[in-house]
């Protein structure tokens, strides 16, 4: 599988697209806004020395995707720096906006919601100097010409690996085996599997930290969120694994009524890690052009009691049911291109069942970590 | 109509699309592919001063459209900068490439053949350094940061307006009867119908200048080029008028089978102007910030023989045919918002057949405008 070729949220606006179905994002990135305040405070005033604010802002955003939550967080920068610029007593800079993702991203709908909201943006900011620009391409690589960038984000993308981890592809039948009934690290994986996993986010997140170090401008800064786990251990049930897990379980169904073949199971890696902070912290002291300023880890429900826009989901679907939505307007491309598009609505009904029994029985959190990041000067 | 809301060509892939129906326009781009060098040679040498090579040179198109002629564009630049860098002995520069549309361009169309696209770039010219972007917005308003630009190239876009000339709208029925049966400027015009278009050109000419001023470096080019015309009068045939005037007949036509209603005709007035080289260099020498290289025009025939990508096509249609499909994936989705879709099989069949009739008795060419300009230091 091509991660690049194959990724992308759920596109459009209908029932399983991701538009309708990314609350829980929109919860994260809610949550760490207080982060985002305090990164882009720093570049404007520098340290509290307001000479500096810079003429040109450039900010990026990383895995953009689209629906509300895209412009959600070029909204809330826009208010930031509007604000920030208010106290300062200086007129709002020029802003640069890049507004990057896979090059299967629904860009088009993004484009097409531009027009209005940077109308009312004028309106109520003033703000006439914000320029967004659509950037297709990995974050695993260049993006950005040289010392464009001042601030960095990106939220809910980076637990997503740049491909299936080395050895665990597809087309290795022996690896394949060795995870077998599982899409992801298990508390049953042997350590084969789980090297191949914690290695491949290390280059992953090394290559990451190296294609942006060019890219920002001494003293600008990144904050990043993505699934990530508390304990050392990928295999302890925090570990943000068990809705793969649950998913397995699904699969296994389909298998039992034959609707899928166990093999395709085996053969089936997902391109995902939730690292610990110290496995953060290793690639950034290792990459060595970055500074650490902040590393914290913070829970949120899997249901969150939000997972739907539509308060008629609200009633008519089980909290499991739910969670399915959310679930499968992330993954479903992937699983789709490996499985088949027929058993897509068999597959995430049989899992919110199985996610119902789950959150029944145990505290079902996702954990997040959030990293807030300087580029060394 | 919203300009802005409804044009687009047509996208996809289609038999109606852009992307199988712009022979044309690949064939304009081609002919001012020496012009293109022209230009970017002047950028990179700095009139034969090698030593001021910029590092890192910024380019936009505007009108890109989607399929195979927006990355024929990119690709020419690419080439040109690739041979004068190697000539100079100097590596490829950093390149920022900004691909500029309206909202409702297909930009998902162009992000997902970029990947193959650069994957090729990179392998033949080892151009590592490219960075491509999508700048969705009208070009008849600001697009870019300060003084981002060195070369801005446009190609058949300009000939649109910013909004039917004011006083032509729909909602005026007054002036809406004075272009009966006419959806553009045409020979049984009134004054009042080509003042109109003429001061919205000048207008929306002049707004399109001071948009790209503050943007283009000093001594920064552009090469733009568009319908026009080579006589001062606009109700002359040769004006690129005519197929508007046949565009009217067929919908005429429509109505004497009452599959449109007459008002609709005169309500319906082209955002569309071809302007001469004396209009485009009034409007240039009053924003004053740019001078201009050199204006002149060239023809090119209706049908160029190109008018489809299909051979198929080629045995089965008409010459005429061909013309309408070339016509129908540029109008279309303004002709679509007016008279409604349904009858827009019928309309480009019966154009298609009239189209026939005229190319078989006059000398059917379109005039196109070319300017060369350079942003005074």
């Amino acid at each position: 599988m091509e991660v690049m070729q194959v990724l992308h949220m759920n596109n459009g606006e209908g029932e399983t697209s991701y538009a309708k179905n990314s609350n829980i994002q929109r919860k994260i990135i809610s949550a760490t806004n207080s982060r985002l305040k305090e990164a882009i405070l720093n570049i404007m005033c520098n340290n509290n020395n307001n000479k500096n604010v810079p003429e040109s802002i450039g900010v990026a955003d990383l895995g953009c995707s689209s629906g509300p939550n895209t412009l959600m967080v070029v909204s809330e920068i826009i208010d930031i720096i509007d604000e920030t610029s208010r106290k300062s007593g200086i007129s709002f800079p020029e802003l640069r906006i890049s507004l990057n993702d896979l090059p299967g991203n629904d860009f088009n709908d993004i484009f097409r919601s531009l027009p209005s909201f940077f109308h009312k943006v004028k309106e109520e900011k003033g703000a006439e100097n914000c320029y967004v620009v659509g950037v297709p391409g990995s974050f695993y690589g260049r993006l950005f010409p040289q010392k464009s960038m001042h601030f960095v984000h990106s939220s809910s993308s980076l637990h997503w690996l740049s491909q299936v981890p080395l050895g665990l592809g597809t087309n290795n039948a022996i690896m394949s085996s060795l995870n077998k009934g599982k899409l992801y690290i298990s508390h049953t994986s042997p350590s084969d599997v789980i090297n191949a996993y914690v290695s491949q986010f290390q280059n992953d997140f090394s290559t990451f930290l190296r294609s942006r170090s060019p890219e920002i401008v001494p003293g600008g800064r990144m904050l990043l969120s993505l699934m990530g786990r508390s304990s050392i251990d990928p295999t302890i049930e925090d570990g943000c694994y068990y809705q793969w897990e649950l998913l397995a379980n699904a699969l296994s169904n389909l298998v039992s009524k034959g609707l899928v073949e166990e093999e395709k199971i085996d053969s089936f890696n997902a391109p995902y890690y939730a690292p610990c902070p110290e496995e953060v912290k290793i690639a950034v002291e290792n990459e060595g052009s970055f500074m650490i300023d902040r590393i914290e880890t913070f829970e949120i429900e899997w249901d969150a009691r939000v997972s739907s826009n539509s308060s008629e989901d609200k009633i008519l679907l089980s909290r499991g049911q739910q969670v399915a939505k959310t679930i499968r307007a992330v993954v479903e491309s992937m699983v789709e291109n490996h499985f088949g598009n027929e058993i897509m609505d068999d597959l995430f009904s049989v899992y919110g069942d199985l996610v119902d029994d789950y959150i029944y029985k145990k505290k079902a959190v996702y954990v997040n970590l959030v990293v807030s990041l300087k580029r060394k000067e």
